[in-house]
């Protein structure tokens, strides 16, 4: 148990991003967000999931749609606290604690704005131990938790229940309200119990994201590497150094789709890396072979400084560190990989698993 | 007060489908519906606009989505019930009385089912006395009525509630949510009292619906005119006879569009009618001229035998009768143009209201 004060938020929202694996929305929005509503309410508790009572009843939150929208329209902090009422409405029952569902600057945040405005504890911990664009791709969902009941909000008021026949229909219906609500909304699904958290939840992320936010930090303070400080952390391994060339992007579907293409420097000069996203960075192709995807991590830092580049942001220019990290390995097994594996995502190649650095 | 049984449901089916103006449905799959759940419930109770209590609790409901997609994703009627259950949940109360929100073959059908299956009666109006295309184009949105809390329910067992600022933010999710659902769904929206039932929709549809029906049939048993004496029954007046050529139609956004070509026959030879609808029929266009025009009623009839003609069954050859019929004066006022008036629709020409035959 600790509590998380707003000084605690640029370290975490920084790792967040990094393990956001190009998604999960922008560090700064999210750190101003958290920011705001623990300098209203006060700081927030957080606690292990070993800390957790097995009856704890667990509303988790997250913003849902394409983060090249939410880089403009910008979410004010109401939305999440609107899911949140609206599910507890649907369900009869108040949250006794609140978690995140995935790893990613705003995704990682929002949740210290749902606790600190209903007043309860964070778990430390989230549900898939990275981000994914699709919201049944969590762990929780390999072991059989639904997502819906789930509730989404908008800015304008506007609120959708659903009640769905599995956690893909959920993303489906969810996807479709989210695209007519401007392409973002905060959404609120997969209630849980304190046995049903500490059965399928990757435990420790938010301490994990504020390691790898205050070693990138500290190694920038002591001008060391802070690529490899943060790859040693993760367990990571730097598998390509370049400039981004083009960048192609289209936001459809209620996602921001794209590849970006790397010309190599350093060590890599003279070879290429194709980068594929949708939200999230998919696969990593150098010079024709995939060397990350899909469910491994795949994480763009800004070379010099180490602060994580979303899919939203790589723009032409940017001179960037690509490192692959393994996922958790339950997303390895048969029922993970179909869940998130290459194949899901349109992917003809066969998944192999990512060797991160021997330690 | 009346009992409605299986026997009286041909007729009405019918009528409904005439003042559906092309659109509200398939009355042969509406008539199948409603048979079914009188034969397992029994006769339903009909009760005039002016026979309940201004504390009545009413709940509608409705078929939302493309007709053209409904004809091949048929109905069940539990949709109808569970689009129902789920709105009452969410209201946490029962209803007194349930009604129809517009007229139409299925439309004008499925309030049976939900009348039977829920043992409560049902009340002799409709929203609009008309179909219209979206959801947010019924008389109670003139008079403040909110479409939201809403719900809406597939036959997988998915359901949705919407909770909107304003009608148009319903419509909009919702047919997000239908387009998802495989462009058709149930809802159940518009819970209204009594008092403002009263108020604000349309009093007597369904036996005007009957009317017609009966009128039609009997003039087909007669060996006299069927369009005729349709025609006669709602005020209206043939303003084209001819064969249909062209039918372009595309099931796009949750909608069915198109146009129809007529050309001309007995004392239209040489003249050519063109029919623009979206579910609905919208506007007659002869010769150039807009004849007959959105909030007026177009109903296309075979000429033969008097049957109403959908806009998802308009097919090459088919011999027909288009009439034109006044709309409730309501839709004629300048809050319900702005509502469903030819410029909402994205037409350029003026509304002039229809002049039916005199009488």
């Amino acid at each position: 148990m600790r509590e998380i004060t707003a000084d605690h938020l640029p370290d975490l929202a920084r790792g967040a991003a990094v393990l956001g694996t190009g998604g999960g929305g922008d560090p700064f929005v999210g750190r101003l967000l958290a920011e705001q509503a623990l300098k209203r309410n006060g700081p927030v508790t957080l606690l292990g999931l070993d800390e957790i009572d097995d009856a704890a009843f667990i509303v988790p939150t997250a913003f849902m749609g394409a983060p090249t929208v939410m880089l403009e329209k910008l979410p004010s902090g109401d939305e999440i606290t609107g899911a949140m009422r609206a599910l507890e409405e649907l369900l009869g029952r108040k949250a006794t604690h609140t978690v995140s569902i995935e790893a990613g600057g705003l995704n990682s945040m929002s949740p210290f704005v749902a606790a600190a405005e209903a007043g309860v504890p964070l778990i430390d911990a989230d549900g898939m131990g990275r981000a994914f664009p699709e919201l049944q791709m969590l762990l929780p969902t390999l072991g059989g938790v639904q997502a819906s009941p789930m509730a989404l909000a908008d800015e304008r008021g506007n609120s959708v229940t659903l009640r769905t026949d599995g956690n893909a229909w959920a993303e489906r219906l969810a996807r479709a309200a989210t695209v007519e609500m401007g392409c973002s909304a905060a959404v609120s699904l997969y209630a849980l119990t304190g046995r049903q958290a500490k059965d399928h939840l990757v435990p420790g992320t938010l301490t994990l994201c504020e390691r790898v936010g205050r070693a990138i930090r500290e190694a920038r303070e002591g001008h060391e590497d802070p690529v490899a400080a943060a790859s040693g952390v993760l367990g990571g391994r730097t598998v390509f150094t370049g400039k981004i060339g083009d960048v192609q992007r289209t936001t459809t579907g209620g996602f921001a789709r794209g590849t970006a293409r790397l010309t190599g420097l350093d060590a890599d000069t003279g070879s290429a890396l194709e980068l594929s996203f949708q939200n999230e960075n998919l696969v990593a192709t150098r010079d024709g072979e995939v060397v990350v995807s899909v469910p491994d991590l795949i994480c763009v830092l800004d070379t010099d400084s180490g602060e994580p580049v979303t899919t939203e942001t790589l723009r032409y220019g940017l001179r960037v560190s690509v490192l692959g990290v393994p996922c958790d390995p339950r997303w390895r097994t048969p029922e993970g990989l179909a869940l998130a594996g290459p194949g899901y995502f349109g992917y003809a190649h066969e998944y192999v698993p990512f060797r991160g650095a021997e330690v």
